[in-house]
């Protein structure tokens, strides 16, 4: 323990309380700047491409703002821009940042998130001495519970975590969409002999990233940390204020060097639970180097339905697409797979995204994002909408036994003949019946029918997971 | 017919060493049925599935029947209804037969066609003690040739087969489309106690299938082979004649019982080059047990462009499809990819298929197979025809740099703004100015013109892989 | 014993269906035979072996028998005979069996046994529409808990186990070591078109299985559950007892139709948490009918550290082998590896395995297995001893930092040189110095001297994974 | 030496371009040096790591010096130290020094190398964007021949080759034993804005690599090049000779830029076979930028059979060991293997490696390779030896069956009991009886008897693969 345990305790305070109690930093805590070369670690190896290690998690938390998207799968495993799963884009920015040691963190509704992330990139995405090892909650002798936070889910592992000889951590949420070449942010962090890098939006945003905000001297090191609309900030910056042109909002991505890290989490902050409000603002109050990185690019954080809406219809357009699924040199990677290709009897396709696997009979489309193995009948409509597809493609038998939920044998998967289909989100294998409408007659703006197979909420009608709708219904 | 009288009966000798015809089956040669509980081999082994092992050919001969198709590829290579590849038909009916030892031979234009094998198969679709092996031709301290045929590959690469403890073989040609569950074909070749049973079509058909024709009797015995017009019959049933009711067209695939197999091609036959008009025809006229097994469903040997290109207007048509992509239980695999979704700016499409990472603008497609990643420009109108699609996305640079030979570097792959193509089939990586009209203005049937990058055979364009065609060009 | 008496009582009468009292099938169950012709389900699908999937548990329980071996994995991870993990055992009976739809649910510790079974087992060995698909345990909206025992567990996945058109499941522990061809206990189970089958050991052993017994009648049908000592006995056999010839131990393997399982997890004992002391005697009280599988092989259920210790003596023995890893028809299974050949300077080796990239210097190894990468210096003599290993090739700038606890940076993985060990199990990356005796000098039986990196019981030393002995300690 | 004299003359006043006499570049040929900005390629890529692309070529020529280990497999496929495969050297070499992207070209006897190196590499140890291609022989439309040499194998593998945006293509012999960071020798390549760059052994051998000698000047240039005895320099440096002291023996590695590599090959020397004695001192004859780079570490070319059993030998030294195959930090990789440990019940074992999957009974074993499976019986005696191993276990069927030529049934594969083998090379699945003595008891020097099951080469005895030798023979 080199933090004194008043020291901790007035920084804990610090962080929750919003005092300001003067105290110095201890001068025990030697790991001002673990670059240096006292650092016997160092040393040994020099920091490049194969020295750092990401630790994904991989969803926000229990309380998702995405539900009933996150019924039976976390924010990372949620399908979007019909191919794809959200936690594609921060793998893909590993993979081509040439971050290739992954630890992917999970415990919430994790089962499709573990399936999919070694389906997709175990077999022959990553390989050699590259890996993506997926380390799900678990019970051990020495302790029953579940993770409890960031900063507790990774002490936890870190017996898993310390078997690599990493010298650096690199740290991400799994459920934001954005492209970002890491090595640069590693750079930086290298350049600056920082002890933690954290990434942050460098532009004034309309909302709240959720993991904080940070004040910046000139040299971009982080001196003050703010959750909401609370302040904290160190005595040695006493008096300051946070200004509204001086707020960086945090993007809950940090560059931990190796003994950093292990330091904090074990000696000086071992009940933290979160690394965001607990374990970082505890670091700037023992007076690490912390460095910010600042971000100009296309970030969404999925922060509500939405949200997650708007960012699928930016994949329907073509021209300044903000994010780019079809560049060839950062590619997005996911699950490959081999179905056929879509089969079209007569369709009129404006602005959508069509994945394969599709049986699409005489129908318009406008605005969507069709998923894969979508089957529409002959007459229907369907705009400004979002359809996920089917898992599979059910047999003869299948149809006959009937939806997920037993009932309506006779409705298969997909859209049936005839309906209308605005402003929605279709979530997987749901079975749309013929001539159903589902336009929001009554313009409702929020509205929780979950037991009839949807919610509204912004005015977006979300209908869940393998939900049956009758012939001729109409919401 | 490859193989005179004359040589039959010099063969015959073969067998006797040396003595005068006429023979009876000379006792030594006691293979006359394998299976029965003589034969020391099945006494160790009992016929299951696990006991077959199939030999695939890549290709029917170095004289393909599809050129230009063919100049870089195999004909198991060439890509059919968007997202396959010819050969996937037959090693997914291997795959949905629960056959999964594999040996692929293969010597012409090898290359891409052992690459697609290789990483659609190899990595996840085969597993444990399964495998699909592919034996490229090779020069050896005996033989410095090539194959000189099925025969012959065969018994060079006789040595590898028998590594495996296979009881029978299947010998399967790769570049026919079929459905067959090989395991029928099995079963009564057991049930009959047959040395060889032969898949022949059973119903009269307009064309040849080039494996020649049998005569069976009553008991769907093989007693005698023709190919072509002439006609091989052994003596014992001289006299007989075929009639055209009793012709049965071979379909190349051959079950083999594995002592049958190795005697046949290392004693019987030791300088028989092909199994169609040498072995088959031997083993005949020394009185083996041959059975026919008829199969009476769709059957295509992409004997021509013509038949190929029909094969793949087959795949556009939702209703009375003949050979299902879309089938859940009897799949067609191929090579797993990660594309995204095809991006449809505003098109009309009717009855088409559409392959995955597309980029379609504005453009109107009817009666058509677009293959992946295909980019189709404003104004565009294709129809009938089928594009193979593109093997990447160009980046910028790439663009720059021009075509395959370098020239016209700012065509980009794909089929230009105001572009009209009819009747067509546009393989791989062709860079189709703007306004260029692929019509067939002249209604030419047949013509060459290759160095111009297209060929015409029966009124069907053929633009080579690769091609690049001016803006404003039209043919 | 969740279940309550009424429950059990009003179906009691059920148990001998051919009976004559007049009975009721209580209304809220219809599953008296789920095989028949007139349950739904098998009309669609016909029983065989793809319609089987299998349910592996990762641990007997959370209060494990082999601690310190499960310190930081759960049972199923433990390494045994040198090469393999523990559940190999149940995976290779599954592929061998041809059941290769498997779900492996984990909790306790289970981050090893993930990442073993998924290295293991997804790459290569199971493929196509094979899966062993890992369900770790997670929390939902519905539910924050850990799964509560075996039926829990199964019916928190029902979701999961439901996508797969599986007509009947078969349960394992996973923690097991034996050889079973599972096709013959379905064989048996659908010749007596039984609701569930049990696999029972036939033969009288000295030792609980900690799954309970079950009563038989003539015909192996089960009419009685007994757990330990206790009696469980429907009023319909009332008076009768259990004698000791008419004993039979479950395996805790149990084959359960479809349409059962969903029934009896989720309408008949919907808050049972165990299938072993709940839901299989509610089926027996409900009158299902469940048959016994008779198994009298070799099984081992690593109840001990002696146990496991004695299962590890056998692999070294090479004539009457119970449990045989060399048998090319059965093969045992396990992760593939590329090291070297073992290096052996001079060493005299008796009735042992040593696993490959070991190095061994001038020693004597007598009764032991070693594992993979051991190192053992000069001088060493090693007998009746277990050495798991070392999972790395320390490089020389970690042999400077130091041991797993960061001190003895002097110390080596392995055995150091003139050391001696005897009756001992070495866990993986421990690190014995030079003149170490590990030879339990006062034949302690039973010690817990955990802090010191070690435990004894029955007399058999255990070194705890990367536990550190400095030179010439002695214990 | 196939290229005219005229062409060299003319271009022989290239050699110093830092000359005054006024020459002009041949119109025909441009790529004075592909690496200055005049290159219109190098503008749009910029040379790294994963610019080049490695191209293997899997065995020396057709004319073996390693016959008859090279019988039915290429040099690169021979089995060494156990566990590797000759090629797994260069491969090796390759990912550690992060080249990953990898053609090997193959033709003769090529079917075990193309297995062995599709399931090392293309599982798991490549992935993503990486791969490793086999390019095996293939007939096409315009060229029904064999390769006929590294030359052209390259320039009918072209249109692959170029496919692959490499700047630079590093050109490698596939049966060499060494370990080279080839990132080093590119670094020189690129800081000496080289057109090729050749790797010499830069200390005098005492044998010659059969890749000639180059002399170089002061700056390392390459100025002249020899092959065996005689001498080729061009005019300009007209009257120099090679002494003893400025021969440099190529080792058959060069890095050639993309440009220029398809210049020479397509347009400069269409008609060149070989690199070795065609392309590279016509290369020298047209003044490019010639780069020797002096590599002095451990190089074995297995010119003999002498040199391939050395070679073995040095891989059971634990000291000073030449080719480390335990290293950490430059691991050689080959096919991963699940084999159990190896089964010893009393042996003796004295500098010698023991690969996996063993079964060695009381035997005596000194200064051998023992390689997978190898089964030795009772009182058996091996010293100064390779034993391949085999690659099954034979089941007792298999035993029953016989051996590869269909006799002696009852001798199985491996060691018998009581023999004594000494300084021999047993290839693979050998069947040596009961006291049998391979012990060269005549010394023959050289003798051929490979109808017998070997021959002697240098006094080593080498054992073909799968001979039989019966009880009590002795050689």
């Amino acid at each position: 323990m080199l933090i004194s345990l008043p020291a901790f305790q007035s920084s804990l305070k610090l962080l929750n309380h919003h005092e300001k109690p003067p105290f110095k930093l201890p001068s025990r805590f030697s790991i001002t700047n673990s670059q240096n070369p006292d650092c016997q670690f160092s040393t040994f190896f020099q920091a490049n491409q194969s020295s750092v290690a990401a630790v994904v998690f991989g969803e926000a938390s229990t309380r998702s703002r995405l539900y009933p998207l996150t019924k039976r799968r976390s924010e990372g495993a949620i399908p979007i821009a019909g191919s794809y799963r959200l936690i594609d884009a921060v793998i893909s920015n590993c993979i081509n940042s040439n971050i290739t040691k992954i630890y992917a963190l999970t415990q919430f509704n994790s089962t499709s998130l573990n399936s999919h992330l070694l389906r997709a990139y175990s077999g022959g995405l990553l390989a050699n001495q590259e890996f993506l090892e997926v380390i799900a909650a678990y019970q051990s002798p020495e302790d029953n519970g579940w993770f409890q936070g960031t900063a507790d889910a990774m002490r936890r592992c870190l017996w898993v975590l310390e078997k690599h000889p990493a010298l650096e951590f690199l740290v991400l949420p799994g459920h934001h969409l954005y492209k970002m070449d890491y090595q640069k942010l590693l750079e930086e962090h290298r350049n600056n002999k920082a002890d933690i890098t954290v990434a942050v939006l460098d532009n004034m945003r309309d909302h709240k990233t959720g993991f904080g905000s940070f004040k910046i001297d000139i040299n971009d090191r982080v001196i003050g940390f703010r959750e909401e609309q609370e302040l904290f900030m160190p005595s040695s910056v006493h008096g300051s204020k946070f200004n509204n042109d001086d707020k960086f909002s945090s993007m809950g991505i940090y560059v931990m060097n190796r003994h950093v890290m292990i330091k904090l989490l074990k000696e000086s902050f071992p009940k933290a639970n979160n690394l965001k409000d607990e374990v970082i603002p505890g670091a700037i109050s023992l007076g690490l180097k912390i460095h910010a990185y600042r971000f100009d690019g296309y970030w969404e954080d999925m922060r509500s339905i939405e949200a997650y809406y708007e960012a699928n219809m930016e994949s329907t357009k073509k021209t300044n697409m903000k994010y780019n699924f079809y560049d060839r040199d950062f590619p997005v990677y996911t699950l490959p797979r081999h179905l056929p290709p879509s089969l079209i009897t007569n369709a009129s396709i404006t602005d959508s995204v069509i994945a394969d696997g599709c049986i699409l009979n005489r129908c318009s489309i406008r605005n969507t994002v069709i998923g894969p193995r979508t089957r529409i009948g002959n007459g229907a409509v369907i705009e400004d909408s979002v359809i996920m597809g089917s898992d599979i493609y059910e047999s003869m038998s299948e149809q006959r036994i009937g939806g997920e939920d037993g009932k309506h044998a006779s409705i298969p998967i997909g859209i049936g003949e005839g309906s209308f289909i605005k402003k929605a989100i279709i979530d997987k294998n749901a079975k749309i019946g013929k001539n159903v409408k589902i336009i929001n007659r009554d313009n409702v703006i929020e509205g929780n029918n979950e037991t009839d197979g949807y919610i509204i909420t912004s005015g977006i009608i979300v209908v869940v997971r393998g939900a049956v709708f009758p012939d001729e219904s109409i919401l």
